[in-house]
């Protein structure tokens, strides 16, 4: 049997303390199946004094992760600080300059500095693990990097963020409005104080510019995301997208096109029969469109301090057996610079809601400005038209909910902003687009 | 840059050539993930001139597969001939015995001899990869040797047969008889002339020995497999299903109890808003139950030339880089027998549709002999009732469906055997597992 692998961890929160616990609880089991004992020796958090419910004695303690990074008896440096700067960064830098392999959950950090520290972590021979940075507890990362090397891959697409995606079911299921279910995120510790990362779509877009860097090589690089969060979704979105057959869920998508790598963040409607639609709640889930396996599927758990424990031990399960994989996938200089978003080319279906001003022609003068703009529809509902209300009431915005054929951004805009020159519609249409499986 | 790892493919059916082609084409990629280039350089199969679309000029070529895995100029053998004995094993054998690591898509060679061979690679100092083997393009063996290291498991269920899933699917969706569907699914090429060993529930029971190895540490063993096919589902079981809220699927399930590690492949009900009823068609999926990540369900082609050649390809990748795991995910002196099946034991809540002489006391009987058994009925259903008919005719059979909360299979079994001795019961009753998230 080989000799100890020694397991520097630097950050003691919920994962930190989670990876010590799981890491003792199967010592055994891992020892058979890394062939080697794996044990946590050294530590580094803030405060040594709050009470974590794992015993730390016998474990050399370091105020200063980078101090840790740098001296430490240690074979593998596991970040779990957080943050794209200061100390994790620091210490990440520190541990790979030293040479040891580095795991982390810190996709911001990722984000930010990935490409500098892969190209770091190749020039000294090393490694960095991040399974645990992506989706939580749900392999996409080894699936990317590892089980799907024979193939090309077109598209990934997936509910990569539990707190809008909780959002989002609540509001449906409950039928409450999202100021609600957002409180209640809040309550049950699945939204932050200052819910903007995550509900503003920027926490999704970190995880998508990791994937994306996996599945089409391109620089890792959060400018190149297209971002839209959740907060315009309203219940009458989600209702008619029910009636629609579809349902609203915040997607990240990155998918190769004739115009380049497509990266972005938006509520979506996704067909009701998918696999995806049915994730609801905190789940995450990933789907990735390949040329040779075709459609996979893969749903679990996005958060939590054991399924994020759990992933950082795989990471270190790998470094134990000796195996090994190159940062994002291939070596840092066979990377291409993202392309910026312009999501005027993107072409699929879009869903539009709007409030007609009750006035003849309102309708017709709609379907023109589409046709003008070659966009066909799918399906056009209008919800209580005049003839069920008692007496037309000239001017009354009634609401139309449109479904379009394939079309380009840039149509669909274009149509909508004559139509509100016309002045046919009362406020700002709803735009959502459709991904289809 | 290393040398190149050189490739024997013994077998060229789909499979092969798809491997073949796909090397083929993503080379670059590979060779930029890998670092180093991957080629094919040797080929065996029982007939030189068939046209498989593929060139094969240059690479060397073997009438016999073993003497490929003697004498061939190569780093990895790739098994793909199929069948648990002869040729397959034969050859398998005499690489493990040159030291060369195997990869293969033979569930049957496995799960027959899966110990033998995982000890004589061991002892050889080379690994065996069979991602290709269980569940076709789904990386399940990758999730369950490698990304759940820190996690025990306490079960494994999934569709793990194509062909069956098809069949129950198209009998839901187009409400046709089972032998209508399975001449379909023949028409199709997703059903063998001879259909027993897919529907008969050999194929995931073969499929499920390898699981239940790399989840919980039991030895490869098809003896311990309960087995029930799809052959006795019929239209009434399906309908009755849809209308209590479930689907019906071919299950094979691998489950710690606390009387040890059940295997199991028979016709379940899943609740329908669960991640696996939403799988239709021919394809597979799997989720498992571990103790850090919670529940993880992967989804994806369970057959199909490129999709398992995307995962033999897979196996390949892992080797180029030099990575390296146990056969079945630990030492092999340190599995132990797998447990007989022991059904009588099995816990879990009961689908029963039976016929009732329509006579007096018919209900009241049956009620009062699951009573006896502790068994508590969530629900109750009798199609086509007396008083909906015009005028009652006693003796004509009357539909009745049961739902049982958790009972033992002993206790339904006993209940069901002790009402069918009284006489109110017509024909056999149907009894189907109901399996919960």
């Amino acid at each position: 049997m080989a000799d100890v692998l020694r397991i520097g961890i630097a950050g003691l929160g919920t994962v930190g303390t989670s990876a010590v616990r799981l890491l003792r609880r199967h010592a055994d089991r891992m020892r058979k199946s890394c062939g080697r004992p794996i044990e946590v020796t050294a530590v580094s958090a803030r405060n040594r004094n709050r009470d974590r419910h794992i015993d730390l004695e016998g474990l050399a303690w370091y105020d200063d992760p980078v101090k840790l990074a740098a001296e430490g008896d240690i074979d593998v440096f596991v970040e779990l600080i957080g943050g794209a700067d200061g100390a994790a960064k620091a210490c990440v830098e520190q541990a790979i300059d030293r040479g040891l392999p580095v795991v982390t959950a810190n996709k911001a950090l990722l984000a930010k500095h990935g490409m500098a520290l892969a190209a770091q972590a190749e020039a000294a021979g090393t490694t960095i693990g991040y399974e645990a940075a992506v989706a939580g507890g749900i392999p996409l990362i080894k699936t990317l990097r590892e089980a799907l090397a024979g193939n090309e891959i077109s598209r990934v697409y997936g509910i990569l963020n539990g707190t809008c995606n909780y959002i989002l079911s609540q509001m449906e299921t409950e039928g409450l409005p999202f100021d609600a279910c957002l409180a209640e995120a809040q309550r049950l510790g699945y939204a932050e104080a200052d819910p903007t990362f995550d509900i503003g779509g920027f926490d999704v877009a970190h995880k998508l510019t990791i994937i994306a860097a996996l599945a089409f090589g391109v620089e890792v690089n959060p400018d190149c995301v297209h971002i839209e969060g959740i907060e315009s979704i309203t219940l009458a979105d989600l209702k008619a997208a029910d009636e629609l057959g579809y349902r609203i869920k915040l997607l990240g998508v990155a998918q190769r096109t004739p115009k380049g790598i497509e990266q972005r963040v938006h509520p979506t409607m996704v067909p009701k029969g998918s696999a995806i639609a049915q994730v609801m709640g905190v789940t995450n889930a990933a789907t990735i469109d390949a040329d040779a396996v075709g459609e996979l599927t893969l749903i679990g758990p996005g958060a939590g301090g054991d399924a994020t424990a759990s992933a950082v031990i795989s990471d270190i399960a790998d470094l134990a057996k000796g195996n090994r994989n190159a940062v994002f996938g291939k070596p840092a200089a066979d990377f291409v610079p993202a392309d910026a978003p312009a999501m005027q080319t993107h072409e699929g279906g879009y869903y539009v809601r709007l409030s007609l001003h009750d006035r003849p022609g309102a309708a017709a003068a709609i379907a023109a400005r589409l046709a003008e703009q070659n966009i066909s529809l799918e399906s056009i509902v209008q919800k209580a038209p005049r003839s069920e209300r008692s007496g037309s009431v000239i001017g009354n915005p009634v609401p139309v909910v449109l479904l379009t054929y394939a079309t380009s951004e840039a149509n669909i805009r274009a149509a909508l902003e004559t139509a509100i020159g016309d002045g046919y519609i009362a406020g700002k249409p709803q735009v959502i687009r459709i991904e289809r499986e």
